[in-house]
């Protein structure tokens, strides 16, 4: 990922998932990282999760207006209903600003 | 966790590791966060790690100088030169605070 500028949007989604999956998941999943990198603004992502079932997902906007709309986005909103209904025990949601931000790399690239 | 404020700070590290572990990461790991509870501000930390070893953990705090007074802990600034040596492949860190935040559980009591 490019440098993050100060000021940018920092959405971070953290969930537990539930035990038992009904299917469909990892295919919504990859269908909105793809859908939120076409949209204005999308900035870059960073996900991980644990066999603990514990996922944080970081994605970073430009503006809110930018992850506002990406958040209004119909499919977006269908698949988070889904995602309540069959995928999810419990998420949180944190909008957060960018004050500053650093990179370290053992090739001394600053990061990838 | 509890509900956090407007204005409180997340620390957002994501990182990769290294593909052979010379060891103590775990200890490490686990004294890191047991002695991050104890700092004044601490308000939380949520944290994942994948199988293709990229992990994020976020931590929470009241004020950018409790962050600041963890940052520049001594033992955790060792640990810290310890994870470039043996650890980590990069790492990246982005310094936030918190416009606004939410949370959903399937129990209906708004997130863990």
């Amino acid at each position: 990922m490019k440098d993050l500028p100060v000021g940018a949007i920092a959405v971070i989604f953290v969930s537990m998932r539930t035990e038992t999956d009904p299917g469909g998941y990892a295919d919504a999943a990859t269908l909105m990282v793809e859908k939120a990198e076409k949209f204005p603004g999308f900035l870059g992502v960073d996900s991980a999760r644990g066999t603990d079932g514990v996922g944080i997902t970081v994605s970073y906007w430009a503006s809110q207006d930018d992850a506002l709309a990406w958040k209004r986005d119909a499919e977006h909103s269908a698949v988070r209903d889904l995602g309540r209904d069959r995928w999810y025990r419990w998420y949180r949601l944190h909008v957060t600003q960018l004050l500053r931000s650093y990179g370290w790399s053992a090739g001394g690239a600053g990061g990838r």
